[in-house]
């Protein structure tokens, strides 16, 4: 299977590049075509808006590219995503696309468009401890389809986002259908108080309280709330979940981690 | 004039209570009455919600008090916010309301419910280097309305907020209806890139598309961006403006700090 590696928001480190291209040449299945464009740099970004747009275009375009996958997260795919997703072309439409974090905007307008997306590891998740079999789940879904590498309780069509992610793609063109899914949830980096905050703001909606469950991921990195906010990042979510009327379907195994496992969203025919 | 404080989110410090008691004495025109539950203290928040809603609840209902200044902010006037604007008594209209930052959920809710909101300092910036002028600048508004203490360039409807606070309330029943008014944002301690994405959360909701212009107050304490984002907050706010069609009309004097002016919300009937 050919697969296309860009980058719509920071860039990807060489060596990350090449370890997944070992791990990919070893597999014997897969062929890896990792764009220049994900080696770009400006400020933030791997390339200006317009570089990291038309990338991604190319490879959406490109009818031999069987699968697109994100090359890492950090911030600013949203800034193309809206573009990117105009007059799709039909090979755009034949494709799987994996990523998370950051991803998540382009996951959730693709999906919205009715292509089909996963959340899963991404290829700079290799230099992590354990890297290499997150990547590994992640090409296991992409060339094999392989059930194992799923998320072990998805018994209902399913979506999966980083929480501030998720609210910051609300109202948004970006924002699909919620309705009857389980939406899995996870954070990295946030104090609690900005968790709770968000959880506010996300349970508000009335496309999300149309979710079947709300469930948790892991929250790592927890930063230093000052005074200690007085409950944990389980007892907020459920508390939300509770003053919204959403379902709470306790913890999933998705994060910012090596474990990171693959989710792919409810397809609109399901 | 009688005045109540109370505390919707984190607790007043007692050095701050007795500096703008001291000041609310000297005027001779001003009674505070710093409600106890101020300094309360449960985790993150002045007490639990259920204190810091009835206090709220209870100085709304009080027709003795003329005004209802928020003591701080920090976080969690939005946990209570929906629960504190329901069936409104007839005592909480005729009052104004007067704070910032997290204050700014309730200035909000209070708003759309058509009651008089004002964007100001509040009590615990008399700790602020500059803070004694700041907290007669509020005084000055909420007791003799004095224009001379407003945000210099208010010429139509306005309505100011704190980006990420106007973030997080978008599509929950605190939403006013920003058509017609400029719309004033800051904000503080926050990475560029967040401020970015922040931006493109807010200026992609058609509530905000229909401001009559989107005007920047500070941006301060800006936090370490890894790699320099590459443009600048004004950059940034202008960036989005354009993407959205939103005109955007400068800086504005307004900013989590002393120098902070006030900002009377627009009424309904302007």
């Amino acid at each position: 299977m050919r697969i296309a590696v860009v980058a719509p928001s920071c860039p990807l480190k060489r060596e990350a590049a090449a370890r997944v291209q070992a791990i990919a040449a070893e597999r014997g299945d897969t062929e890896l075509a990792i764009h220049p464009q994900c080696f770009l740099s400006e400020g933030h970004f791997a390339g200006p808006d317009q570089a990291r747009l038309q990338a991604l275009r190319e490879v959406m375009a490109d009818s031999s590219v069987e699968a697109v996958w994100f090359a890492r997260g950090g911030y600013g795919s949203n800034r193309i995503a809206e573009a990117a997703l105009a007059d799709l072309p039909a090979a755009a439409r034949g494709k799987t696309y994996m990523g998370y974090s950051d991803a998540g905007f382009l996951l959730a307008g693709l999906h919205k468009a009715g292509v089909d997306v996963a959340w899963g590891p991404m290829p700079q998740d290799v230099l992590r401890s354990g890297g290499e079999a997150a990547v590994t789940r992640a090409l296991d879904w992409l060339v094999r389809r392989d059930r194992s590498v799923l998320e072990p309780a998805l018994d209902r069509p399913a979506m999966a986002f980083n929480l501030t992610v998720l609210s910051n793609l609300l109202g948004t063109p970006l924002e699909p259908d919620f309705t009857g899914v389980d939406l899995l949830i996870e954070e990295v980096s946030e104090q609690l108080y900005r968790i709770d905050r968000t959880m506010f703001h996300v349970t508000a909606s009335a496309n999300v309280r149309g979710a079947a469950r709300l469930r948790l991921g892991r929250v790592a990195d927890i930063l230093a709330n000052d005074p200690e906010f007085g409950i944990d990042e389980a007892a907020i979510v459920e508390d939300w979940c509770a003053r919204s009327g959403i379902p709470f379907g306790g913890r999933a195994d998705i994060g910012h981690d090596a474990q990171n496992r693959v989710v792919p969203f409810a397809r609109r025919s399901s």
